[in-house]
């Protein structure tokens, strides 16, 4: 099953893509929560992907196309996100290969939907791209263990978690170069473990802008795999329905070339997971 | 004014204090919503608050004892969090001078209530407190300059940003000490400004544990102001309702002592700040 995040009447709603059509999940789900987090709990994923999936074909439909998407996740409670955990870009950055994950937060405003623009900021035009796989978590969990992480997985979608690089390195903590408004994108939609392989960890991941591909990777070349992130994050702290995990970026992104490539304004940026899709977005200067 | 978050039904209502009593704002303010950022953002602060607090002489109380307090934000919708903004502490921990802010987020569900028990945790005993002056966002807020920046301050409270110290050194990134599960404290109250000295850049800070003073500061002391902190935040990102602004700590915090301290089941940490009030936390061990 595929999820999408959409605005209608000024809130946030889960549909499931059917083809080139959409149900409206509140129409299938009698007394889904309005708040999306509490809805996607509601939907009970991964468990309850098939029997939700089996009440699609009957359900009313609405054409994809013209629908105003949202982040694929419209307001995650924490979005935490993996440095380093491909052992090529730790190299390609000078950086030591880890052995406990570098560990970031973004907020919910640093996101934008699929098919809308990335903000470049006035502060900096050193904006990298970033391709990640992003899990989505369906469950409330702590004290995970490798056997039972994925359990908790709603599903996976692409991130550009994209970077101000500048504002990164202005102290040791990255955050800063990490959450500028709309500067990473999620998207395009939420697809659930059972159309993936176990993990998901042979899944090639790539980035191109305007049709040039800049990274190209697969995820089998995790250091930290899915399972074993959820595991040391629950260690730390309690996993709620909503919350987005960004496993990393491999090796490839902008700022270590000669000359270095950072996104412009009029690019077309895409970050391509094999089984889960494309993120796509433009650039644009923040105004 | 003197703001108290409480539970009610299980929902977050908002609450001021008048003396030893609670006046629920949803009853002296006609359709305040539901959402507890929303509500914030409804009550229009600092401006809207001497039209409030007139209302509070005439409005139906309840006694504040026996009311469920919540974190002081109940659920922020980020929580950013600066270090080393003391001189004094930056020398403790060997840290340079920064000329900018280092920036970390920690997730909601890593606060707790005033007067609950902050959880040492199973991974580390590492359990270290640190008092901070608190800002909470009641306005959106982007590319403030100093000069207009507390006009978005709804007002401040007491934090003390509980931090497992290994945790917090196991990779670059501070982000994993900073975000167990209900380490650090929020509370006991939002003070509106009015209350309090412009800035609010002159009031004593301190930390006890069972009633032995270890920190005691001036907020005067802070390198980076509360309007300059504003300011840094919002050249990069939209501050919102509700967003939560730790403004880091004065020296005297526990790991670098000789021998060190960290808290400890059964303690009793306080932290006060000058004309706000004393945010008071039990410890006890994760079950």
């Amino acid at each position: 099953m595929r999820l999408i995040a959409f605005e209608q009447e000024g809130g946030a709603q889960w549909g499931a893509r059917v083809g080139d059509a959409l149900v409206a999940l509140a129409d299938v789900v009698p007394g889904l929560p309005a708040e999306p987090n509490a809805a996607l709990a509601a939907l009970n994923l991964p468990a309850g992907a098939p029997a939700l999936a089996a009440k699609l074909a009957a359900a009313p439909k609405r054409p994809l196309e013209g629908v105003k998407r949202l982040p694929a996740v419209p307001r995650p409670g924490k979005i935490i996100c993996i440095g380093l955990n491909y052992v090529e870009h730790a190299k390609e950055g000078n950086n030591p290969i880890p052995d406990y994950p570098a560990v970031f937060l973004r907020g919910a405003a640093s996101l934008a939907a699929h098919g809308s623009a990335l903000l470049r900021p006035k502060a900096s035009h050193k904006f990298d791209y970033e391709a990640e796989l992003a899990i989505v978590i369906g469950r409330r969990a702590r004290h995970l263990t490798e056997a039972n992480a994925l359990d908790c997985v709603a599903g996976y979608t692409c991130m550009n978690e994209g970077s101000l690089r500048d504002f990164q390195r202005k102290s040791t903590q990255w955050s800063m170069g990490k959450n500028f408004d709309r500067s990473g994108g999620l998207g395009p939609e939420i697809v659930t473990p059972d159309e993936l392989p176990q993990g998901p960890n042979a899944l090639r991941i790539s980035s191109r802008i305007n049709g040039r591909t800049l990274q190209d990777s697969n995820t089998a070349d995790m250091i930290f795999s899915v399972p074993r992130i959820l595991t040391i994050l629950t260690e730390v702290m309690t996993l709620e329905p909503g919350d987005v995990i960004a496993t990393g970026t491999p090796s490839g992104v902008g700022y270590p070339r000669q000359p270095p490539i950072f996104m412009q304004p009029g690019d077309m940026v895409e970050i391509e997971i094999e089984g889960i899709g494309i993120l796509s977005n433009t650039v644009e200067d923040e105004a």
